[in-house]
């Protein structure tokens, strides 16, 4: 496999330019927390600028709930760029001028990765409803398995955004010495009731589309569109605030009149871009991949196995750590942040924290915003230094 | 009709005891806000207390959008008291000792009064979703023509919480000789894009439901019970407060073990309960009525008609207004209450405005809470002792 990347290092124009995914298939067993062992796995990746020569200049991007491998760039017959690609590039605040950066598409999801819509080797069809259930740790242990074939010993960072901070924070606990930084973004140590409520109703959402057919539609040639679109409609909902709703939608209508006198149809813009939103996110998702990682995300609880006590969990981390929380997100609020930032402290670790204003909600974590660049960028650009020999 | 009641004026527990619902079928014919004459329609209601001598202590109760006329007191065959049985009754907040109160079942509703499962007489078959779109006001209308059926000719107060809020605002722009004091609980004078988006949702819910056969179910004999399930666990969730799940269900399990190791299917109490919730909800409640309300709620825009300005609405309101909003609702948040208040004292009117600290979210308005018991029974007790020549 090439660790190569074609693109020009010094590209004036910030982007890491055409991306090529990658595919790896893993041959090595991988026992998952359920019991389960996957005998074979497949991962499909990407990755942005130069691998050095002491191999430590590696950094892991963790993606969230829906997204995927094709974290920066374009391809060639895509102009969409990555879903970080703001973050991710030469001059960047990931900069691929001094990191090798590796986005990766995880087992569960629905981008050419080993997940429900793959075939099952023992049974010949799909997995669907059969996939095995999953935790953020077997997203760890599988990405050390890439980390392994891309013969990486130390990640310079593991970066992650909501369930992709999970990622992160439970690579730092894992595998202590196999990170030198955990980037937590926007995340949280555990769902609340409120966070785990939502996701329900968005998978009896699904489950209650008769297209569904318990979960093997693949099977009867079916999609329930439907059911996918409305668990999309609820989790969009969440990740926007309150306020940004109202700056960009408020009131308006798409279509019709609310004088009186009128029985015409109406329909507010906040109504048709949440269906928008709703369809489009159907086309290309799968459903079980949906009800798969919320689940995951539920059962995410990083001291769970600790005795419930994150100080206990996090004296087993050794890296630094950056906590970064944005103030209008309700999904994983800013108290969530410094949960986990009080743990650390009290765990007698290294770990910086911002706070940081944004009207997005928890979508923030994805958006332009410079307070938020400078500060992963400040950060990174330290941990780059140390890794090159210029700061101690 | 008897405006006589039979219970124990002064019944020691508080409670108005028996009640039994009563049905009016208002000869008039009714022109909605959209256009369309209603020729006749029915009312169903319910009376606690003793009408005096002057018709002058008469309260009207509005619901919100599940709720019916059934606000206090039990059926001879069913247990369960009314949804506002806590602060209806004698010596109660709205004390029936005191004052006359009414509840009413507004049209569009599902509890006996006219609305999209009643029979069009034009047809011959259920209304279904042709029942014509409703604005709040088209509720004041007709809560108007059970006024004067009653031979009432003002209300002592229209009091309500939520859709009720606006209803009892809504009262007093259209008639403002007709009511004394105006109660607008956990209200707003328009709906955010948020609470937009989570109708809009919920709405979708059940018209993806393949069972709601577009809105013409009861002719084809089913009932789009899921739909309606998940459009009501949509919107419970957002009638409770994030701290109050947590304190309620927190990560609490009720089926199985999320140790490592293990398949079995794991399910929260949260999870539970929310589907409990919904599948309760959509055995009594109407789709279509749902998708009716909700529109309603959605549409009401108190000053729309006041070229958007709440003070120039106000400004022809005559009545005192009481208005409560409670700490934790993030579905009318206290700052919709203050935008009320504020707008009343810029208009020059009476206002008493009373922020009650709560974890119960938007449910407060119907739960025990000694703080809003007394804010509440202290405004109307001036406002009976006034009545009663006792107070100026």
């Amino acid at each position: 496999m090439s660790l190569e990347n074609s693109n020009d290092r010094r590209d004036p124009e910030g982007s890491v330019g055409h991306v090529t995914p990658q595919k790896l298939v893993v041959e090595q067993p991988l026992r998952l927390a359920c019991g389960i062992v996957l005998p074979t796995h497949t991962l499909v990746y990407e990755t942005y600028g130069t691998l050095n020569q002491s191999r430590s200049n590696a950094v892991l991007i963790c993606h969230a709930l829906s997204s995927n491998h094709h974290a920066a760039g374009v391809y060639e017959d895509d102009s969409k760029p990555g879903w970080w690609d703001h973050y991710i590039g030469p001059g960047k605040a990931i900069d691929t001028n001094r990191f090798f950066v590796v986005g990766v598409n995880n087992i569960g999801s629905c981008f050419g990765s080993t997940g429900p819509t793959s075939v099952n080797p023992e049974t010949g069809d799909p997995w669907g409803a059969n996939f095995p259930p999953l935790r953020a740790r077997d997203w760890v242990e599988s990405q050390k398995l890439l980390m392994e074939s891309l013969n990486i010993d130390c990640w310079a960072a593991v970066i992650g955004g909501s369930l992709g901070g999970m990622q992160a924070m439970r690579w730092s606990l894992e595998h202590p010495d196999k990170l030198l930084n955990a980037v937590v973004i926007a995340s949280s140590m555990k769902l609340t009731a409120q966070n785990i409520a939502f996701n329900e109703i968005a998978r009896r959402a699904i489950k209650s589309d008769p297209d569904f057919c318990d979960g093997h539609y693949l099977l009867e040639d079916k999609v329930p569109l439907r059911g996918l679109a409305l668990a999309r409609m609820i989790g969009h909902v969440t990740y926007l605030s309150d306020e940004l709703m109202g700056q960009k939608f408020g009131r308006d209508l798409r279509m019709g009149d609310l004088i009186q006198g009128k029985t015409d149809p109406v329909e507010f813009q906040i109504e048709s871009y949440l269906n928008y939103q709703g369809d489009k996110f159907s086309d290309f998702f799968d459903a079980n991949s949906y009800i798969l990682i919320t689940k995951m995300l539920d059962y995410f609880d990083l001291a769970r196995e600790y005795n419930h006590d994150p100080v206990a969990a996090f004296s087993h981390a050794m890296c630094n750590f950056l906590v970064i929380s944005f103030s209008s997100d309700w999904r994983f609020s800013p108290s969530r942040s410094q949960e986990i930032t009080d743990a650390l402290i009290a765990a007698g670790k290294s770990v910086s924290y911002i706070a940081i204003d944004s009207e997005h909600g928890h979508d923030a974590f994805l958006l332009p915003n410079q307070r938020y660049q400078d500060a992963l960028g400040g950060y990174l650009s330290r941990v780059a230094d140390q890794l090159e020999g210029v700061a101690p």
